[in-house]
């Protein structure tokens, strides 16, 4: 069993390029924090929510990524992102970027992303309500979810 | 005499360029940032400081700008800012941005910004500090304070 | 005959907030851009060709934006662009963005960009190939198209 | 010998912020772009010469960051720059960034970017003018230099 994917479209705003003619590396990680968002929200969880009504930030703690093919003005990509792993106030996702070209799904890049659950005020690492984590347990990718 | 006028270095990021070679528009716009802030840090006023003990935050209302010459990668740049008005909770700052050429100042772009004073937490219309409205008022362009 | 309109919808990403709670001001100009793009695209002209293949860029010369009410993290947006003026190397487009809200949409910003078409290379005016003049006249807003 | 650490000061802006009162992770990015350009500058080399004068550029192939204190809004900060690696048309450097807090230096993140120097027009690997490499050599952190 696969764990849940998330597949987020993506078109590449000429805001995203730099003068390389390709888009600039730091950008990627708005689009990685739409597949995360989009991949929650595939599961019923909405952080806005988790934000406003339970007082919960996600911060980055550490992020990694692989840029393997350029992305470039206009194209349209695919965004694909899994819950790699859940373990306490910690949280990784995994994320790779497409293109799709001639039938083929050319990858673009492979990221991860670490957060950690916070509360909003203290900024100290906090628990998930209840329902998240059962939702989010159910979406973790198989491999690391043991 | 002319109003407080402060002078703001800024070399140009290559994040900030796009495809076309040149520095994206919509990038300006946190130029004219620096360039107020360090206006205000210049009479003593610091914007953090607003936000944090005073509660009160300056929204953007209206913004023009007019590009005359493009800002380029690495070009060193000069920003003037200057306070155009102050109305009530109402205050304008305008912006010339140059870059030094053969001994010359080069005219990139010109522009506007307006802001109201807005409690951080109603976002209602409010006033300023004392301080910060006397501070200001020694700063105006004149041909605008009357 | 009102001109063409065309509607992209739009949700607003965390990297576009600020800490005031609110879409920075200066991250809708990436929005206009697609909504000038796809109001291109809506009539058969795809900006990304016309860099290619004609070799002619749309930089900015002029914005104008009024901010209404502020747009915040996850808000599903729609924005309305219409080409505004056409005339030799100028075109001036023209942006509306709501929030659908309670069966209502709220006007949340209101914009003007205006563009000159150059020579990618020599970034002199000069002219879009005729089925793209075409194409604009056809779309132009009437109180400014006579 | 410690290899060349170029020290760059950056103040916060609050275009940088998001909402939850810190810097996005993603535009740290822009920062590690200035402090490795600044190495470079210090050795001599100017970047934006060896893109227009040698047709070289250094796309991103690969970038991890670790974030270990958020930054906050106006926070004058200090980027260390070092060049980690350089094998061939590969090139890694590294970086801590540090926030100076009451006589200490509190360390935000850390990062390495890795780099390929490619042809401008074909984007094949391709060779550093042998002053660069010279200098660069020069530059390499010791214990990753042999």
């Amino acid at each position: 069993m696969p764990g849940r994917t998330s597949s987020t479209p993506l078109r590449v705003r000429y805001a995203e390029t730099d003068q390389m003619g390709v888009v600039y590396h730091g950008n990627y990680f708005a689009w990685f924090e739409v597949g995360r968002v989009e991949l929650m929200r595939s599961l019923g969880l909405v952080y806005r929510v988790l934000e406003q009504e339970h007082g919960c930030v996600l911060p980055v703690v550490e992020v990694q990524c692989r840029y393997r093919q350029p992305a470039r003005y206009d194209d349209e990509l695919l965004l694909q992102t899994t819950l790699g792993a859940l373990r306490g106030p910690m949280m990784k996702f995994r994320y790779q970027l497409f293109r799709p070209q001639g039938g083929m799904q050319v990858l673009l890049a492979e990221a991860a992303t670490t957060h950690v659950v916070v509360d909003q005020k203290t900024l100290k690492p906090c628990r998930l309500p209840e329902h998240y984590t059962a939702a989010l347990r159910e979406a973790l990718a198989p491999r690391e979810s043991k």
